[in-house]
């Protein structure tokens, strides 16, 4: 198993999950029931030895001289990566960002489902995206007790994003999406995943300058 | 020096360094001008050996018993990262989240200048977003090649990645960022900066389920 010290499956390992859960829905989609750990590493560009490792983590998937039924193991990764719930959403932050998330049908479907959007901004106040309504930030507390609430998304620009995680924090939200480029300060028992853009990019833009440097990855 | 076996410097030293150049933005907003490699270690979460062995890669920036001069080090860093320089951007795909990158005015300071959105839907095509047009993906080929267009955006659904992705190549873009959830195959001289956000979202319900693997990263 690849544990970290404390006996953790380490975060390289659980970052590599969803992209086997991506590779898998890919395959599932152009009607291929069975593939080698071979066949999936020329897919992925992770060693077979990597995938079966990986996957031994969670319990032994493959069989040999069989390889692996694409759609039992999409499955199991999908229920390892906790998709087979519905987690109660909001979103903080109703511009384009937020928006994108909202209308993205590929969340809901994998049972992320956003409840509300909220803003500051009384323009924005009562409109709908979609069905989903824009409320105003003020009632975020109340809403998300009375709604059993567990993820809260940011996206709003980075001088509001501690006073919103702090909210979320106070409210009893579970996991916090983080999209501000900012580090927010939370307590140790609520998840934080952090997106940030700019990282991204900037990191496009050393490898435009450092091309001996990049590695596809 | 940190190199990997074809003595580049690894992905995950390159990934450090636009979050150094964050923190040090932010230290700067807060008018403080010398870090130690300790308070850089407080604050970013990297210890203080690991920070000085990322940064001696480029060069010795800090002295001893003196630290870091914050400034020169975030102009140093924004150098390393080509933020000293414009790049003709343009995004295919005119939804939200393309709206969302076009509207970031932190990418435009930083030198990401996007010149055009493009989409196939007629409806849009025309359009402006602030003052930014939406123009049709029939001319996206031309466009590029008539205006020095460097980086390539994908925000479009998975389906039209790899054409979009064709086009880029086929009128010499030098760097994709792709919004897609799909890989896209290019040559190797171009660069591919993927932005899954799926994979992001599938991490965070997997340690929602699994918090005893949760670390914070």
């Amino acid at each position: 198993m690849d544990l970290d010290k404390d006996n953790k499956i380490s975060i390289t390992v659980i970052r590599r999950l969803p992209k086997y859960h991506r590779y898998l829905g890919e395959l599932l989609r152009r009607g291929i029931n069975r593939i080698s750990s071979k066949e999936l590493s020329d897919l992925t560009g992770f060693t077979a030895s990597q995938i079966r490792q990986d996957l031994n983590n969670f319990g032994g998937f493959g069989q040999q001289g069989y390889g692996y039924n694409v759609e039992e193991l999409y499955n199991q990764l999908g229920k390892i990566l906790g998709l087979n719930k519905v987690y109660n959403t909001v979103i903080v932050g109703s511009g384009n960002l937020g928006q994108a998330i909202s209308n993205y049908s590929g969340f809901e479907e994998a049972g992320f489902k956003v409840l509300s959007l909220f803003d500051k901004n009384p323009k924005v106040i009562g409109l709908k995206i979609r069905d989903i309504e824009i409320r105003d930030v003020d009632e975020l507390g109340d809403f998300i007790k009375e709604n059993d609430v567990e993820i809260g998304v940011i996206t709003t620009p980075r001088e509001y994003a501690q006073d919103i995680a702090d909210v979320y924090m106070e409210n009893g939200i579970k996991a916090i999406w983080n999209f501000a480029p900012a580090d927010i300060k939370v307590s140790d028992d609520i998840i934080v995943e952090n997106v940030h853009l700019s990282e991204s990019l900037f990191t496009l833009s050393y490898f435009l300058n450092n091309k001996e440097d990049y590695v596809k990855n």
